[in-house]
């Protein structure tokens, strides 16, 4: 038997994927049970040059994926619309999507959720958080005896990257960007990384994970890292500290969650400190494991399609047929 | 219902489980889908003075645990005899069981498998390797479509202490054991941490686990901390270098394991440079998440507790009742 995958997407992470399922033929067949395959691929421009085996369908046109029997959906387009409406179509038809659209399950990730369990299908989205680290894996899987207390991460690859080239070779913010651009861990236009966007859309998934609701965006602080200059920066080093654009996530004791997104300056002893460049790391205070740090690259192709191509493998669980998932599986709700 | 749990061992971890137990109740009653009691926990001195509640029978003789009708074991003993013993009774009888001895493991782990094997049974022991530090559930559960390529690791507490203060505090090897045995960092004979067996034995119980065998011990380096000299730890400053006492794992082309476990000077951009006092650090390189790296307290009654009991809930996944486990759910063999 053969699972058919429909890829939307094949920007950088769309790639990414695309090439993991043909080099690890062996290892998905051992964790899914059968031979894994991408029949259609969904993509923006039809005019780009792209190395795809001949046998792929190649498509603009989104309905087109379901001229193929499709057993699940990976989406690697990222934004809110059109990919909300491809993903609540494919729900509806009870396919399982796979997603790291950080913003969408942000502000749709309820709706969304929702559609998936009126169709008893899966909507799992590892690869949002964090890059290849299995933070969303270990909190939804594994701590389920300890209390989680606090939540501090580093969560966006490209403002890391500006902060250490500020702070490595004495350039200001707007040199440490325009590099950041050059070698591709910025986009032409970066605000959602340098502003906070990005890092603000992953605590909100982390809060929904944790708390099962996210705080009211209002009283969220979210401050980027375009005001940081490089006085900042060497006052920092001058008192042996480094800034991060740190998130926090806690809830305070009448239960309301409180959740902040800044750049902050941290000290040598910190478990965050040596985290450099476009790495992630986030450090759970948890009330029995104390403090957990896991780090990795938060971003790129391979690391991405790692947590994309991990989650997939993860419906397969029990050596059930993928038609077969229910929500059973899933002791704690997520995205209520 | 009640699931009952017979308690082997009432030493640090063993009280750190006890008490967990008692303090976890809504937890674990939310993850196992029924509340956990202890009836009945077997010690080795009869005279000592502990605080536990006058309902749990508190015994010397082992056999004494099945006048309970007892769901699942916990191992808080440590070494090979007589919990081998004890263990092979528990797993014949049917009965899961959750443990934290690396040394039984690394010598016994095959036979105790294929025990729990034959009666369909469990053997489970994430708190067996770097405490809190969820590195086999990773390995195990989680990191399927990946190619693992490499594993360093510092996974001894009190070696890493001992390293630690003799760098911090320009003391020797001998002030430095003192101390940590002072703290409770090393035991009265602590020749099992500082001479490396303790990390070897761990670096075993990986082995079995990511490539389901382990390296002839007799071509394994294993060198503990007891030759590194002030003078060592001073020249590695003077190079911006730590030495640390690093456990490595890899495969070679021709598919034989190698192993080592000695102490390394590591550069200030190492991943497990900052890694200090008793904190553990596993260090994953593979070929898609590329370098995943977790860290965090690698003993201690609580971080201890907190592997054990995660290691215990995940007996109900898919809530089924304890009797009804069966090897299905596990996809990897084990020990083999």
């Amino acid at each position: 038997m053969t699972v058919n995958v429909a890829l939307l997407g094949l920007g950088t992470v769309g790639q990414g994927v695309y090439e993991t399922v043909v080099s690890h033929q062996e290892e998905l067949r051992q964790a899914a049970g059968e031979s894994v395959r991408i029949p259609v691929i969904l993509i923006k421009d039809s005019c780009k040059n792209r190395s795809i085996s001949g046998d792929v369908e190649i498509t603009t046109d989104f309905n087109d994926i379901f001229k193929y029997p499709i057993d699940a959906v990976i989406e690697a387009v990222g934004g809110c619309e059109p990919v909300y409406g491809y993903l609540r179509k494919c729900l509806e038809r009870k396919i399982p999507v796979i997603t790291a659209n950080k913003e969408l399950l942000a502000k749709k990730g309820s709706e969304l959720m929702n559609t998936a369990d009126r169709h008893q299908t899966e909507l799992i989205f590892e690869a949002s958080v964090a890059g290849s680290i299995p933070i969303l894996y270990i909190i939804k899987n594994y701590l389920k005896v300890n209390r989680i207390q606090k939540l501090e991460a580093i969560l966006n690859g490209t403002s890391n990257f500006i902060l250490t080239a500020m702070r490595n070779n004495k350039q200001s913010f707007e040199q440490s960007l325009a590099e950041a651009q050059r070698l591709g861990y910025a986009e032409a236009d970066p605000s959602n990384d340098i502003l906070g966007w990005d890092t603000f859309y992953k605590t909100m998934i982390l809060s929904e994970l944790i708390y099962h609701r996210q705080p009211d965006w209002n009283d969220v602080v979210r401050k980027g890292i375009d005001q940081v200059t490089l006085e900042d920066i060497n006052a920092a080093i001058e008192s042996q500290e480094k800034i991060k654009l740190m998130a926090t996530l806690s809830r305070s004791s009448n239960g309301s969650i409180k959740a902040s997104i800044e750049p902050v300056r941290i000290k040598k002893d910190h478990p965050l400190y040596a985290v450099e460049g476009v790495n992630n790391a986030v450090r759970i205070k948890t009330d029995l494991a104390d403090d957990l740090v896991l780090s990795g690259p938060g971003a790129g192709a391979f690391p991405t399609a790692s947590a994309i191509m991990e989650d997939f493998v993860s419906l397969f669980k029990n050596n059930k047929p993928l038609k077969d998932i229910s929500k059973k599986r899933r002791a704690v709700p997520l995205f209520k």
